[in-house]
């Protein structure tokens, strides 16, 4: 359904390659909403790197008041660039945005650049769902000296809440897919927190019942997500764990500027942003993939605009897309290079 | 060099597939020593599930009475199958055995079973050594319960001296091979923890000045082991880190099947074990694959034998072997599979 009040999206291009990215992804949301006949207000504002050597605050006071109106209306959107540190935790944290959706699906013209053989593609389709706001990045952090030995800790913790609202955001996602939800975990070495995790997943479940739900070891996962990718749909599982598992399914579809995320928080206010990172050999080359920011801004079509219809039509735009004009992460052998803008210009195309 | 007192090997099957690679192995291991006209004690004895159903212990006192004799001889060893639970955590911290080497290289002949395509094997000849006896595993555990909800923490915590002698360790393995050392962390966002990880390091690498130095991001690891797995040598990192890492190795090789591990204690005694684990699904089947196991042979050879040139011989008769002998998980279509006794009469021969 399309929102009743006019979506603000609040672009924070950030530092690295994030402002060649945005700047590209923001072009092509621009058209998407002009063919659409979309409305919204769409403001910048520097963050991270820019923003500290101009005003000594890696997310300004007057950035952040600007942030907490647009979190508190009912379609407010950040669409994030990269930043190597701050403040993205911050943000996180913040705006308490705790579901970090990863979805991942080799697009067709570029089954030759992924490490795989082509065979092992067909049919991959995952939604990695991970827990963002909790676990060991947030955890009590102790450092000390014991008998002249420096030691330092920092305790993985979670709370019954906060793990069922992400199995009950996966379950939704899972019920809405293929229907195939696994829970990652480390129940055999962390038995405490994961124990945790496997009880609240079995008390949600019996509410999907057409959600087949199983449990594996991150360390098995790690190993099927690149032998057998395409026998997934929707992975759940914590802060930590998430981070290293969807840089594998990066890799999968043969390059982590490929990949787009969504973040929503408990209120519907969310924040987009490619996976990829700030790539800091890339920025400033002009070369940097924008295909993971420009996926973003699909979903924001999607879960933000509340209009699946041009998000299909902007994922088509870039299956097209790729056929003739790739940067250089993934051309391939023998192809000439495209620029990032010259990736943008084709989608729109 | 050869030792000069006569090793003691404690061979410890387990459970699951245990029995079946175990048997598998200690007959490669037999017949190698023969060969060699090396000699050792070899003594079997049940622990794990088959263990615990005759006796109420996974692991029997009289067991544990004889392996902590065996660990204060000079060259002792155990040979371990599978567990799908304990006792390996407890056998791990008893004897501390800290430094788990898990090398990785696929074999020539099994070139076709990675998922990878094949010019990306080029070269791929890794050793990740992993911290096997702290970590967020044996960390501090709580639970409790807040407003209604259900808790549970379990604390990630290193000690200044734990992670010097893995950092040390790796530095001398890698000055030992390609002379390149990756650590793998997640300091932005664990800080403290890794920190130190990262502080050790600096102050170790200068008495290795001909190892190359670097350390990465574990997401960002755990994509470039799919991209660009030749590009590292040996690679050092946590308990948990190491256990998502090996399996992708694990997977870039084919099957976990094939991956032999060594874990080495400050005093020298050491436990051999496949990293494949019990594969219930396998158990009984006569088909598992026993490579990893009599991998794990090939490096007793190496570090407990002290017999490098007896290894290379088992290597080699492994290289041969699976040009025509496989296992299913190895096969390939088209080829019919062979049983894991036929592997090792294979091996032998
Ligand atoms: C059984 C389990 C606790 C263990 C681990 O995570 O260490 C296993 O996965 C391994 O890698 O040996
Ligand atoms: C920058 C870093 C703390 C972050 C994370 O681990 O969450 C990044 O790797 C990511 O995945 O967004």
């Amino acid at each position: 359904m399309t929102p009743t009040t006019k979506p603000t999206v609040l672009v924070l291009p950030g530092e690295g390659i994030g402002p060649e990215v945005v700047g590209a992804a923001r072009h092509v949301l621009e058209h998407v909403l002009d063919r659409a006949g979309l409305d919204a207000t769409i403001r910048e504002h520097a963050v991270g790197l820019p923003a500290y050597e101009r005003t000594g605050q890696w997310l300004p006071d007057a950035v952040r008041d600007e942030i907490d109106q647009v979190a508190a209306t009912p379609h407010g959107a950040v669409l994030f660039g990269a930043t190597a540190d701050e403040p993205i935790g911050e943000l996180r944290s913040r705006y308490d945005l705790f579901a970090n959706l990863r979805p991942a699906r080799p697009l067709r013209a570029l089954r030759d650049v992924s490490p795989l053989r082509p065979e092992r593609l067909d049919g991959v389709d995952l939604l990695l769902v991970r827990e963002l706001v909790s676990g060991v990045y947030y955890g009590r952090r102790r450092t000390g000296v014991d008998a002249g030995q420096r030691w330092a800790g920092q305790e993985m913790y979670y709370r019954e809440d906060e793990i069922r609202r992400i199995v009950r955001c996966a379950l939704e996602h899972a019920e809405a897919r293929r229907r195939r939800l696994t829970l990652v975990h480390k129940a055999n070495a962390i038995p405490d927190v994961f124990g945790l995790w496997l009880e609240v997943l079995a008390e949600e479940a019996p509410a999907f019942p057409d959600v087949e739900v199983r449990d594996m070891y991150a360390d098995t996962m790690a190993m099927q997500m690149v032998l057998r990718p395409a026998d997934f749909d929707v992975i759940v599982t914590s802060n930590l764990l998430g981070d290293v598992l969807s840089e594998i399914t990066g890799a999968v579809c043969g390059s982590l500027g490929l990949l787009p995320s969504a973040t929503l928080s408990p209120t519907g206010f969310a924040l987009y942003e490619p996976v990829g990172g700030t790539a800091p050999d890339l920025a400033g080359t002009g070369h940097a993939n924008p295909l993971g920011t420009i996926g973003s801004v699909e979903l924001m079509l999607r879960h933000t605009f509340g209009a699946p219809r041009w998000a299909d039509f902007l994922a088509d735009g870039v299956e097209r897309a790729v056929e003739s004009c790739r940067t250089p992460d993934i051309a391939g052998p023998g192809s000439a290079p495209c620029t990032t803008k010259e990736m943008a210009a084709a989608v729109c195309d």
